[in-house]
């Protein structure tokens, strides 16, 4: 039987699980006004921030007050307590996704990015948005087959950082130091959004199973 | 009176406390392994990093038996959140300090840094060194004050990282695009290390008077 406070405890992960998904939308679309130079969309990802920082804020107080008024326990208790480590987590996502969108509007109207460059990128913003909805099934699901997926999606991020810093360290790498810098940083924000992925999911799934995945994450290069 | 049950919650906030300084010591160890390219140094923060991995393990454990045998309520309750949370920014604060030394021991025996910029690094392992005293005091002292001086010091970190940006940026920059790169990101890495600093007062202010400090934190270039 499901009562009125396993109901909020779910309406909660809902929450969480949407806020996953929209830190990964806002993480494309912010890739799409990195890649087009395209202002308007920055600004768009800029502004939607606000929305996925106020969802933080309410799921921490939900998460609160459902500590607060029922004084869970054992199962629930850990449920709770992970949701808020979780928002941390989902709320670090959104805050990458506004970082790149940032760059994107600072060099506007240039374009950020060297064309050498721009498939890594496309396919990073294609990863982040998956990764975004792969959370978000884990969450809801709380399927430990779903969380290794994401494992596979961070593994292939993480080849993507590591094949980028090639291209950097190269001799042949024409583009000067700026670019250099900015491709540093943007590829960075990539990795470190599918890190808190990964993070996201090894909770839920600390959550079903009392342990954490066994498999270690491969270490990206920095 | 002081209760058990305050006891054990001062004892988890003295281990925060200790965290917080044993971060900033490892975050001027890894910055001495990086100027002067010494490998030894740069093992030992690596190991010693297990530490502090252990002991945020530790208190996460411990303010979730705190939550679930004593079920807690008001501010209690807040207090021991708040360290859960706390505890997630401390940790990041250790890794950052670890992903410094993998940094130097990565390029031993060359040196990672253009002299150039080994005065922006040696002060920023200065700061790393006072903002986990500084986050340590706050956490015991739970004084307003002292908070404030965090945002000081982060105000501080966030210059040199400004100033580091302005160097690499120049066309003068000499040093090539491998260096460019380390410094890009070694110098992300500090300035994270001091917005976790300022996230852990923030949070501890916020159990003391209910509400944020209103003074918004300069963000950072990039």
């Amino acid at each position: 039987m499901r009562t009125a406070y396993h109901e909020q405890l779910a309406s909660l992960t809902d929450q969480l699980g949407e806020m996953c998904g929209l830190a990964g939308v806002a993480m494309e679309r912010a890739t799409q006004s990195l890649l087009q130079a395209d202002l308007v969309l920055a600004e768009q990802v800029i502004t939607d921030h606000e929305q996925i920082a106020a969802m933080s804020a309410r799921a921490e107080e939900a998460a609160f007050v459902l500590l607060a008024l029922q004084a869970p326990v054992a199962g629930d208790l850990r449920a709770i307590v992970s949701s808020i480590q979780i928002v941390a987590d989902v709320d670090r996502m959104g805050a990458l996704a506004l970082h790149v969108a940032k760059i994107a509007r600072r060099r506007h109207p240039q374009h950020v990015l060297p064309e050498e460059v721009n498939g890594y990128f496309a396919e990073m913003g294609r990863l982040a948005v998956e990764l975004g909805n792969s959370a978000q099934e884990v969450l809801v699901s709380r399927d430990p087959q779903k969380a290794a997926r994401i494992r596979e999606e961070d593994d292939a991020m993480d080849d993507l950082h590591r094949h980028l810093f090639s291209v950097l360290m190269d001799r042949e790498w024409r583009h000067g130091v700026v670019a250099a810098v900015d491709v540093t940083l943007l590829s960075r924000f990539y990795e470190r959004f599918a890190d808190h992925a990964v993070e996201v999911a090894r909770r839920v799934i600390f959550q079903v199973t009392g342990r954490f995945p066994d498999e270690e994450v491969v270490p990206a290069p920095h």
